[in-house]
């Protein structure tokens, strides 16, 4: 069962045969974004397109993870092996908690679940790549449904998990929590919305609020796609209350999607997304070189000096640098 | 004292002379990024580099604000006229409350002090870039010094605050949070320690924890300048305790800084990250460009039907647009 001198390619296949470890061989690849992360790229994309990719998103302490738990307990028995891709908010300054939960989480799951955690220092960018890889793995080796959970707080994170199949956004019963949910851009790409620890107080009104401001966004024409209104779901995660619920709800939203055609333009929005990531990058390796590089070292010298200015700066090497 | 019809250069004079308003317009300016910016940029660079740039960051909660809030109502009195940008979190989903409080520093800051916030929704790579024209622009006008006010817990926050002139960090007493500090990279980009609430339990422990990691640091050579080791201030910042000696150690800083040349190779690295930052900005408007082209919707397509690969479709654009 070791890996051990095994190459990239002979790694996927183990993973493609079920083998955990080299799957999990295969996401530390990706992760690392080398040349390892190009071949599985160019191996696993061919194969994938069948997971169904769910993203649940919310603010910290809403639930995700407990209630991402509950789904993968549940879904093992209708016949499914989901994964999860979670990523860990961008600092352990506030994340130290929820990382060490998640650990606890990774032993426990079952041979039917996959869970990986990804942390994100230091990969500010790394994130908008190794998320759409991620998926791509568990997808090429049959896992369905692939669920990205994350912390809203970043345009990253926002941005990745609203690209998802099906968008989960999590909130809590209380005063606000909903509108700042809406501040942060989580209303715009919400496909169901849960309500966990649904036995609080103020749970009622919170659905209240989301229902208010569904009409709203319905009259603005600002819903996602016609003819569906995002579902609200009541659940208490650590109860295991409404996961059954909102498994429901996130089959009948891949139904929507696949009778309008919409699966198929969220998708190419995903791919559009990963090639603008993929290019930045390659464009990023070339202007720290154009910046090493002796003229690039003057112009930084030439700004110290202000004989010009950081814009007149870029400008000139944007011009050295682009056709 | 209207700024209607005023063209930029004009605001910016007002500005220059003291007007408060006109100031808050070509911050404004800054953040849009536009046209005007860049005439900003082009006014304020010459004239710049006297202010000293600190850098104050810690967790949310640390008490980052009252601490700032007391250092400007200090300064003054030292014949100062400090400015203030305040970075608030990427989210409104953690950062509503800190965004209240915030304006009403706003209101009470008196002639002498320029308080300014920065929201940083939808902003991702600008703040990289509004960082850095704000202390500008701060600098060209006469403040002195520009203190940053950011959350750590993103990778442009702790670049940004790091480029200081004086990094300061900041954590609280208890189990943990100098071990957290550590592991989001804040420690690497420390020129001073505070320990605020220094009142609470815990703050000799978390002083010992700190100065250990200090003189492990110092063995492993990561102390970021040769015979400085970043000393521990204990505050009280709700009670104003501390604030007079952390600005006196802020101070010290500086003193070493002239003294061994670092001064000066601290500020051109803010400048090549400022030239970094620029240069992607212009890249990424060609990348859009590349990609809304017929040829980068064919390539889309190719993706999504499986011809190719996302990164042999990245690679095809960037040799189109790289020289």
């Amino acid at each position: 069962m070791s890996l051990r001198g095994l190459g990239t390619e002979e790694i996927f296949e183990r993973a493609v045969a079920g083998e955990r470890r080299a799957l999990g061989r295969v996401l530390t690849f990706i992760e690392r974004a080398g040349e390892d992360a190009d071949i599985i790229t160019e191996l696993s994309h061919p194969m994938g397109g069948q997971a169904h990719v769910v993203g649940i998103t919310g603010a910290p302490g809403a639930g995700k993870s407990t209630l991402t738990g509950q789904l993968t307990r549940l879904l093992p028995d209708l016949g499914l092996r989901p994964a999860v891709l979670a990523v860990d908010p961008s600092s352990p300054l506030t994340g130290g908690a929820i990382l060490g939960d998640r650990i606890r989480m990774d032993d426990m799951a079952g041979d039917d679940v996959f869970i990986r955690s990804v942390a994100t220092r230091g990969h500010a960018g790394g994130l908008a790549l190794s998320i759409p890889g991620g998926v791509r793995a568990f997808d090429a080796v049959g896992y369905d449904p692939v669920i990205i959970e994350t912390v809203g707080v970043g345009q990253v994170e926002v941005d990745v998990v609203g690209a998802a199949d099906t968008t989960v956004v999590v909130v809590n019963p209380g005063w606000g929590d909903a509108v700042q949910a809406n501040k942060a851009g989580l209303m715009e790409v919400a496909d169901i919305f849960v309500i966990n620890k649904a036995d609080r107080p103020g749970a009622a009104d919170s659905r209240r609020d989301l229902d208010l401001m569904l009409d709203l966004s319905h009259v603005t024409g600002q819903e996602r796609s016609s003819g569906y209104r995002p579902p609200i779901i009541m659940t208490t995660a650590t109860e295991g209350t409404g996961a059954d619920e909102l498994w429901d709800a996130i089959h009948a939203h891949r139904g929507h999607l696949a009778s309008t055609g919409e699966l198929d333009s969220r998708r190419e929005a995903r791919h559009h997304y990963e090639i603008t990531h993929r290019l930045e990058q390659l464009v990023s390796a070339g202007i720290v070189t154009a910046l090493a590089e002796d003229d690039g070292a003057m112009l930084v010298a030439d700004v110290a000096a202000k004989r010009i200015s950081p814009s007149q700066a870029a400008r000139t090497l944007a011009k050295r640098l682009l056709r």
